[in-house]
């Protein structure tokens, strides 16, 4: 029952030069891009949902939504003011792969949008190992999925460029040690850029458009 | 980039053999086994520490933790009462495997236990498609992960034999409509049973407990 590790790292090898290849793509067109990993129900879709509204007046925004099945979060995404969102039912797989992108870029014309938001399979493992071509990896916790995600699912949070720590409302009803997260947080990715807020509130948004709008126009 | 369907199919066969093997070695130790599987924080340690002490002096206990690093959740079971506790390390795997879990029960004298509790590695999407030869799969939903996880994870809810919504006490403070949830389930899985309770506060716990009694020990 061997399990075929070079035909995986060929997989992986390939993967990664379509993402090149996405990123080139996508750079040419003169947008930006992030893509946006977490568990189910941290709050991903929520976080577009509260995102766009915020910005569909200064950028012109595409969304990508990723799922096993049924396509509520690209609707979702639609109503809150995209200008176009495409879903890619995975049928199982259990993360996004850069061909997978590649398949959503060739319904988007690219050029006609600022800012392209990647929202991954709802999973804290596989898509870590997966690079799309986006410029930026986002990972959202959230406060009741517990404080020692950091130490059991080194592999994402070591590897994502900014952190969101979503539902922080729920800070007085659950157990978390703020503390002991961003001990875990810090080993393995220090100074990751760091927004905590409430997509349910509206706390602590402004910041993280803030660094969105930065990032899509440079100052 | 072909995935290699074959590979993957001759993997799953190989896993159901094995898992047939653990089954019958269970079976004939006298023990009942579960398989337990959640989303990244949607409780299945905090549920082996609340069921644990309410067990220990009825049922000898023992756990099979798996996760990607760390032997957090095995520490915490054997705090709870555990009489042992293996913790498997995947190393990156986004699941166990029957192999795995053979592994584990090399470790252990099966016929000491009444009962052996095997936490899956937290994914929902992974561990549905791999067997480990436990008598009954048990799928945790936690109430602040949302109401459209049925929809959006069919495979893992399709799959299993018991279904604990769990984090109750959290219903006053997000959006979760239970009727959604309740005919998300329905469709995938009519008539599964369920356990709505909460790990924080012990609502709830009792009729868990009480289905896990006589499942050991049947009348």
């Amino acid at each position: 029952m061997a399990k075929n590790i070079p035909i995986v790292e060929n997989i992986l090898n390939a993967n990664d030069h379509l993402a090149q290849e996405n990123r080139a793509r996508i750079e040419s067109a003169g947008v930006f891009s992030i893509n946006i990993m977490a568990s189910p129900g941290a709050g991903k879709t929520s976080l577009i949902e509260q995102t766009l509204p915020r910005l569909k007046d200064k950028l012109r925004i595409a969304t990508v939504d990723g799922d096993i099945a049924t396509s509520i979060d690209s609707d979702r995404a639609a109503a809150a003011g995209a200008l176009a969102s495409v879903q890619i039912n995975t049928g199982g797989d259990c993360h996004l792969d850069a061909v997978m992108l590649r398949g959503a870029l060739d319904q988007l014309t690219l050029s006609q949008y600022d800012l392209l938001i990647v929202e991954n399979v709802g999973n804290l493992v596989c898509p870590a190992s997966f690079k799309l071509g986006t410029h930026k990896s986002v990972l959202i916790a959230s406060i009741p999925e517990g404080d020692d995600k950091p130490y059991k699912y080194p592999g994402m949070y070591r590897g994502v460029d900014v952190l969101i720590i979503n539902k922080i409302d729920l800070l007085p009803y659950v157990n978390f040690r703020m503390d002991y997260f961003e001990r875990g947080v810090e080993a393995l990715n220090p100074g990751i850029t760091t927004f905590p807020l409430s997509c349910r509130t509206g706390e602590g948004m402004d910041a993280w458009v803030d660094w969105l709008i930065q990032n899509v126009q440079p100052t």
